[in-house]
């Protein structure tokens, strides 16, 4: 593991794309741990130990504990819109659409560390500014997959369904996989996406499998 | 609201059935506290205020905020118990009995308060003792879930499906109607319920819906 030692260097431009390894990782070390204890009850001290800096270093990385929070949950949604939103943007069939949303996304889950999924999902510790902003982000993504089920919906699929419930309940799948899913668990991480894509795309949704 | 004064007698053998009301209601105005602020940021003073009782006369219904947490986590489990689980029990057919479950567990979700059930998924604030017994009770309940699917698989039904996998889905479009659920929403409690036990019932696990 490379600790790093310099100050993080504005990037302009290329923010989205490039954010420097050592914050992710500084990402992934605080989410999970504000997943396990808890954002009130998580010291900036804390998360410094989990990712081997002082607690000084760390602050060339962060301004502050709600700062970091806030910059977690944008990473979070900046990885949603690379990896699961711009790709299915591009998919002009709802069907396959819905099958990239929910492939990619079950794969960002397992992938980009589930603490920052789970955190992602909830609103303690921001500033209500900041999650104004956050909520926005959320509810972006999920009016794209309903958007998108509306659209099955129109062209006679998911009969008898309703399309907010429906979306949120594929949601729901998705959300419990940040909680469940393991490392070393029975099933391949390309096993698990498997059966996700058969519960939500073929069986609640009624679509073929590709 | 009757706000109530004395203090709550100990009520052997009549425990799990006679929870006293105004604790009820305490255990549910804590919860959606606890569930906004998180557990750490919720003092005793804001439960207190939130559901009309002095910080004293709180200490008549309670002991500690953590003894309270464990306690309303108990307390969701045996309405989980006595809902959900019992009723289940008594049902031979698996195909009946996951119909019994999950319109039972959508309704209880519903009445008895989201916030209990979001609160009931976490486990931030237990001591490691009360934790464990939780932990038990909450796998337990998922193990009759999954009990009862298995007995599905082994009788022919949901081909291609990873029990595990389909179980905690399950699970994950139950918890997250803790989530999003409105009272006073467009869709009514009874056609919420019909729509998860479509989703669900119907369309994950392939069985008819009566």
């Amino acid at each position: 593991m490379n600790i790093g030692s310099g100050v993080v260097k504005a990037q302009e431009g290329t923010k989205k794309q490039g954010k420097d390894d050592r914050l992710v990782e500084i990402y992934r070390g605080a989410a999970a741990i504000i997943h396990h204890k808890g954002y009130d009850a998580t010291s900036l001290q804390d998360i410094a130990e989990a990712v081997g800096l002082t607690k000084a270093g760390l602050y060339h990385y962060i301004q502050s504990k709600e700062q970091l929070l806030y910059e977690i949950m944008n990473y979070g949604m900046d990885r949603v819109e690379t990896v699961v939103i711009t790709p299915a943007r591009g998919v002009a069939d709802p069907a396959q659409r819905m099958r990239t949303l929910t492939s990619n996304y079950a794969s960002l889950i397992i992938e980009n560390g589930q603490p920052i999924t789970i955190i992602l999902s909830e609103s303690t510790g921001l500033t209500a500014a900041h999650l104004r902003k956050v909520i926005r982000r959320r509810r972006a993504f999920y009016e794209f997959v309903r958007d998108t089920i509306q659209q099955l919906k129109d062209a006679g699929n998911v009969e008898g369904l309703d399309v907010s419930v429906t979306s949120l309940s594929v949601f729901g799948v998705m959300m419990w996989l940040a909680h469940w899913y393991q490392h070393e668990g029975r099933l391949t991480r390309e096993e698990v996406v498997d059966q996700i894509t058969e519960l939500t795309v073929v069986r609640m949704l009624g679509l073929p499998k590709a």
